[in-house]
Formats: structure tokens, C-alpha cells, sequence
């Protein structure tokens, strides 16, 4: 069993593409864990992640904050609490519309052997 | 893409051997989630979840409230903001030693074809 803080985790800039991002692995592969990993995303206000694709999904919830995100052609607000599916090949983008930071988990599936 | 409240979606009684311990499944393969689960638990002040042990792992984020968790032999606190993650057959069980509800998110794998 591992039980820390999420501040124990160091937070990096995110990917090319991003504006204002940064991330902090919480759970990895390298802990044991083989079929997902979890990120805590922090998002300034202005701030964006990029506008891309990918054939894997995201499964996303909103710990603080309010912005915008875009996926499957249309754009939704959310706010804490909300939930986000985003399913594989879809072109996405989150935005922080608000005054303060963003704070929200993404968590990514591990490559299938399907 | 999929945006909504956790709210939205129905809390049920969880399983067996718990006590005072809900379920919302706000992520699932019926959504077309086919990798993993994400489920929110509320748990109530004196409640806990069943001492069990199973094959799949447990990526779980506090979101609000504080308790005890039992795994790999040992028993440590956490509060909202801490990470906990159950590697697979590690018994293990939560419990809400506060006064205020634990909510907590936990997600788990589909099963794998390995």
C-alpha cells in the first residue's frame, strides 16, 4: 500500500502545446500499477492544454476551478465536481476560463495488449 | 465527449460487509470507457468499507473528509488531498475515523486478456 499527498509529487510543465500546465504523476507504472496511471493537472487562469488527439482516452474529474473544454466538435463549461469522459481519437482541449487555477485528475490507460 | 456533474449520476449502496458507504459509477464501459472504471464513494462518519482482498489494484484520491486505511498489514491515516494506491491481493479497508462524510474517488481495471 503507498499513502501520500499529492504535494509529495513533483510537478513538471506539461506537454508542447500547453499554455500554463503543469503536471504531477500520482500513480505510475514504476509503483505497481499496470493498467493506468493518474495525473493531477494544474491549469493558471488562461491557461490551456493543447488541442490534439490520441487513440487512448481520458477520464478526467474537476477538483477546483471552472473553464471550458472541447472535444467531439462542441465545447461544454465545467466547474468542481464535474466529470469528463473524453473517448479515444477525439480531438480535445481544456481551458481555463476563470480567475483561478485549475485543478483537475486525468487519468490514461497503460497500452493494451488487445 | 461526455460532461457532467457527479451528482448526476445514481448513489447506490455499495457492497456487502461495508457500512455506511455509497457508489456513484461516473465513468464506465457502458459509457465506452473500456479500460477502467472511476467511481465515487461517500462514506459515512463511523463507516468503512469491507476488509477484503481481490486481483485488481485500487487508485483511489481523497477528495474531502479524513480516516484510516488498512493495507499490506499496516494501517495509516489519510485526509483529503492524499493518494492511495492497493496493489493487487492486498487486503485492505477504509474507514471513516472523522466526523465529517469521506469522499473519495476509486478506480479499477476492466479485466485484462493477458
Amino acid at each position: 500500500m503507498r499513502v501520500f499527498s499529492y504535494h509529495e509529487v513533483e510537478s513538471k510543465k506539461a506537454e508542447e502545446g500547453a499554455k500554463g500546465l503543469s503536471v504531477r504523476w500520482l500513480i505510475t507504472k514504476e509503483m505497481g500499477a499496470e493498467n493506468f496511471a493518474m495525473r493531477l493537472f494544474e491549469m493558471k487562469p488562461d491557461g490551456y492544454s493543447p488541442r490534439h488527439s490520441h487513440p487512448w482516452e481520458h477520464e478526467v474529474y474537476v477538483l477546483e476551478g471552472e473553464g471550458v473544454v472541447y472535444g467531439g466538435g462542441e465545447e461544454k463549461r465545467f466547474e468542481a465536481g464535474d466529470v469528463i469522459f473524453i473517448p479515444p481519437n477525439e480531438e480535445h482541449q481544456l481551458i481555463n476560463t476563470g480567475d483561478k487555477v485549475v485543478r483537475f485528475l486525468c487519468l490514461i490507460p497503460y497500452a493494451r495488449t488487445e
